[in-house]
């Protein structure tokens, strides 16, 4: 029997169609992916050539240099950038059509040289890298006032929006918070006022009782299938303690964060073989910091399915995986997460 | 230079990233899809097949049978329903987790016998059949009163995702208005009580004046490139006379809807080369009329790039089209649309 389901954070609804349900093992991608070679002199963020790409703002090197080999990560500016810094922050706003110029910021890490790594696949001590180098830009672009937002994610594969191979993730900077953020902050305030209490920590006490949705559990994060998911195998990260920033949530250590998104990605790249996914971690905006009802978390969107028209048009997901029983078939490949890869 | 767009009925914010900007000629699919035979003996929508799909509900037909060979168009239930109506609407309500039985509906409207005609491609009196077909069931699922929205939407091709071939519309009936619905309808509202004008009325006044977004133009109705278009070639269809309900909005006629659809995607299907689409009616919940501010439209949204982690993080999407260069493209393919096709 088919169910509708509503994300008690977002208050989105969902459809887990039971009628056409398959069950976890049917979504594996059977994708042969060719075969990646560990260098690909063709590639931009391969090492020696870093002349293809914006001048470095970011790397992790053992000696002086910068824009050569040498680096195990690397931060520019895309080239073919979204928004810039150097664009005048004009707004424009005749009766009612509104726009600003294109001021910003957008950034790429390389998260590794070998350009067949991927976040699964790297030593854990390297993702700690990835994850220093991230918090070390959000927290520089997040000095600029004049930024109100910034987004972090990562897209893996064709089907998750990249054609690029090589391992990297990207920033954007924007001058305006994006309308889905303000509404998920809205819900979150929402639930706030009734209850006088987090969604998201509320969430956490529910799953870890309820215990059907969880696939990892450590002192610092949980990981559920989201009682609410849009896509099959959908994945949350949520920080056991309450903050409402990724930048405030890491006080203690980056550590726990880098092994948080290393189990998860590696969950995905085992039980589901490799898929495409897009990774986002949701924060607060940077001058509206949102601190009691507010609680960042990360979200894993594989892409094994294609939204039409009912969720384009709607915001309504229809998902045939059911998010209780793709747990149960995660939590098989728990114990080989922390294999070393 | 990039441009940040804020859409004025949804204030959905787009980014227009021209340093990676593609002139509207790059955009067409160079795919050659695979020549599609008339006739498919294992499609469930051909003549023939019609007892591989639930009993019809609706159908157009010179004599009075059901469920064999001599229809035009014909509406079934969705053999794999997300929703039915014979799901009991239990509504589970847990402490944060509220979920309700799938009780809805789910409908296919088969266009028409012949297995590789597309809306595009069959004759406009044919379309008109497709129309007065949908009206017919929206109306007669809209009298069900715990039904609380009726979504209407064409899936075309892959990238839409839909498998099925056969020219083939759906209609899903909730017991819940979809949060991107009520959104649109409340910032509708919001503009409503500052200026005391519907948003859309206003649009299409602004976009009248500035001509540069227009691509058809009729007594009922305009074609716009809207100024915060999310994808490449995405088109708005506006009835001119104001009306919150697709319901009412076709008193006088069905031709001019028919007409406004047929001229919209045939224009997309001669300039953009036949690309994959979602076509998705835009109306108002079936018990909450909103007569005042909200306006019935039609967007048709071509799926010639993949949206990735910041559009699916933020609800902000990154556009590499310039709406006012594709509609200069488009209105040179104007004149052929009312070609026979």
């Amino acid at each position: 029997m088919s169910e509708l389901r509503q994300d008690p954070a977002t208050k989105r609804w969902v459809i887990i169609a039971s009628e056409r349900a398959r069950r976890p093992h049917q979504f594996v991608a059977t994708v042969n992916r060719a075969p990646v070679p560990e260098y690909d002199p063709s590639c931009p963020f391969c090492p020696g050539n870093e002349g293809k790409t914006p001048p470095e703002v970011y790397a992790v090197r053992s000696d002086g240099s910068a824009d050569s080999p040498g680096w195990s990560v690397r931060v520019v500016p895309n080239r073919f950038a979204a928004l810039s810094p150097d664009t005048p922050l004009e707004i424009r706003r005749p009766d009612i059509c509104t726009s600003i110029g294109g001021y910003g910021a957008h950034e790429v890490i390389i998260e590794a040289p070998q350009h067949n790594l991927t976040l699964a696949t790297m030593p854990r001590a390297h993702v700690e890298q990835v994850v220093a180098a991230t918090l070390h830009r959000l927290t520089t672009l997040g000095r600029n006032r004049s930024f109100a937002y910034v987004a972090k994610f990562r897209n893996h594969g064709a089907a998750a929006g990249t054609s690029l191979v090589h391992p990297h993730s990207q920033i954007i900077a924007t001058p305006i918070v994006p309308a889905e953020v303000r509404n998920e902050i809205e819900e979150a305030r929402r639930f706030y006022d009734d209850r006088v209490h987090c969604v998201y920590c509320t969430i956490i006490a529910e799953e870890m009782e309820e215990g059907r949705r969880v696939v990892l559990e450590a002192p610092e994060y949980i990981v559920i299938t989201p009682f609410a998911s849009r896509f099959p195998f959908e994945l949350m990260i949520i920080p056991r303690e309450h903050a409402s920033s990724f930048l405030m949530g890491h006080h203690q250590s980056t550590a726990w964060i880098a092994e948080a998104l290393h189990r998860t990605v590696r969950l995905l790249y085992l039980a589901a073989n490799n898929p495409d996914y897009n990774l986002v971690i949701h924060t607060t905006p940077l001058r509206d910091t949102c601190e009691d009802y507010y609680h960042w978390h990360v979200e894993v969107l594989p892409r094994l399915t294609t939204p039409a028209g009912f969720e384009l048009g709607t915001g309504m997901y229809i998902t045939t995986a059911v998010p209780e029983e793709t747990a149960e078939y995660l939590r098989d490949f728990v114990p080989k997460v922390d294999e070393d890869p």
